[in-house]
């Protein structure tokens, strides 16, 4: 029996879908992990290439707009155990350039920025209430890298009970095996996987 | 370049270690993730068998021990996003025999049981401040699955700035490609990854 | 100056108004909440009746409805500093009768019952992803006491972006003083004062 | 029977004082927090000069320092419930005066700064899991307002778990009575009162 069988067998893999007010998030599109010699490489180019278009579509639909960097204070004053497992991710702090988002989606007055430590754009940020206050109950989510912030930021999206919808060609990876295979998890349990251009159709018509 | 290669370079992968104090949890061990015709399989018995060990262990050296179940409401008042995705997991009700901790590893009196909804053990529970209230600096992870409950339980403890440690025979799965696949994810970014007979040697030490 | 004067110059006391949304939440009206040898007193019981003809509209009007209990486990497992403070909660387990909640306002099924350690209902609890499931904007307190549990459950619910009403009448405390002056708190800067009158008039028209 | 006696009677009011490892918070003591034209009055003032004392005190002792400051976007992308109560708060963004740290208390490289959005120091911000990375398990927490942001910090921490303590010299409130009301409150249920001259009495000998 393959993977996909036994968790198609114990109930896995359904559709969660969209419910009525949707939001767009933007994981950790910065230029340090648009950059192979820092946090890049894969298919983390083509990601932000797809974003860019999705954004302009997000822009016109009116969708509150959230986007995520990577942040920790110059002093290390914020230094914890992620920093001991990577501590190259140091060098993202305000205003160095890694850490800036990268141009092609250069926030607009009146988007949401999200300065966060951890993997998830949940974890200790306001994220969740920030949603609430628009009144959210579906989140597309896009980013990098899929197998790292993406994938955290998406457990806490379903487990708050918002709708989850991972935009797979506006996901990106340093790593294609880790790109798959978290896609497949997510798939299975958290979100819908759904192109950028399935998106758009669905929300065009909405 | 292999994708390890990848990582190294870019400065993932490196140990968070021990600290001073370390705290054992058992992620859904019961009986229905321990039946291939719910939602067991594949390693998941031999996980439970090498947890035995660990605990019996962990209760010698006086650890704080702390059990998860998934639990939700009879009457379905607390229905959510993840059971669109994965409907089967509404048995796991309080008195079901599905939602039970394994005989093996039954609880005794004085460790914490949490109930819990969702993938993360930490998520809408009390462990974060259970673990503050023992003084908690470091966190042995085991349990299943590997690709759902336990990768989740691990991204919370490392964002919480718990050292984390996920004990390699002691988490399974009900297939193996995730197994393996997450194995990697959180030994790169967010855990170290020790065998349960490492682990023990090291407290043994201690 | 009065202090009221202060606060009114100072920008505060504005009204959060309603939102399109409302769901009711009913905070430890618990057998030993309404025994004044235990932890009640004061107008704790006229606190309980008038919200039993608000839980009685709320259901004709089908609202979201929670209902909360302080629940500790029997073994001591998850003891915490609250204890330090008031070693008297630990009666309240799971089967005592001081944690049932009050037969008056008995929950019906489909209504989330929450247990909770600390204060505030949302403190460890499900509460705000139950409200995002349900699509609520705005919450009713009504509950005990006033300066206790329902100040703590008030101030994460508007610092969760849900506008916040408490139902004046339908809040209670063991002690005057103390319920007076978290009303003026809460009215200030946290929630707007409406009777269960007020409530019912909007609401119905709504 | 007087408010006290009740309390009393019913078991609350005791201490849960030190644990082994203590920080320190200063709460939103901004320069709008100490100018009555703003959000200030009352004994704030005094408050920040006996602060400047205790954090000479915990900088000799090496006790970890965290200093919160409210800090709102320029654009209004974060707007939520707290500034419909209270919209004069927007003034606090970055870069203005009013939300600048007051000079008597600047913070020194190491110690960490917290930008909040809503009262409580806790609320969607890495305080919580900074005092896990610092092994901390006692906070004292001083700041502005006693009724406000102090209170709600407060009940977060021992929530938490942290034996909290309340230093009532370095706690300032625009309005006395909401000061005196908060104070009985917390002394009650949730902290420890003591002075700083206490505070500092325990940790020189410890």
């Amino acid at each position: 029996m393959s993977d996909q069988d036994v968790y198609a067998k114990q109930g896995f893999g359904n559709s969660s879908g969209f419910g009525r007010s949707v939001a767009l998030v933007m994981v950790d599109f910065v230029n340090g992990f648009n950059d192979p010699n820092l946090f890049g490489g894969g298919n983390i180019g083509e990601a932000i290439a797809a974003t860019q278009k999705l954004l302009a579509f997000a822009r016109r639909q009116r969708l509150p707009i959230a986007h995520t960097r990577v942040v920790y204070a110059e002093d290390g004053s914020d230094a914890g155990v992620f920093r001991l497992k990577a501590p190259s991710l140091s060098v993202l702090t305000e205003t160095a350039h890694a850490s800036q988002i990268v141009p092609e989606l250069t926030p607009e007055p009146g988007e949401l920025i999200i300065r966060k430590t951890q993997p998830s754009a949940f974890f200790d940020t306001p994220l969740t209430h920030w949603l609430i206050s628009k009144g959210v109950d579906t989140l597309l989510v896009t980013g990098c890298t899929t197998s790292g912030c993406v994938r955290a930021t998406v457990v806490d999206s379903m487990s708050s009970n918002f709708r989850t919808i991972v935009v797979t060609d506006c996901v990106g990876d340093r790593a294609m095996a880790p790109h798959e295979a978290n896609l497949f998890d997510m798939g299975q349990k958290y979100a819908d996987l759904l192109t950028s251009e399935q998106v758009m159709a669905h929300l065009a018509k909405a």
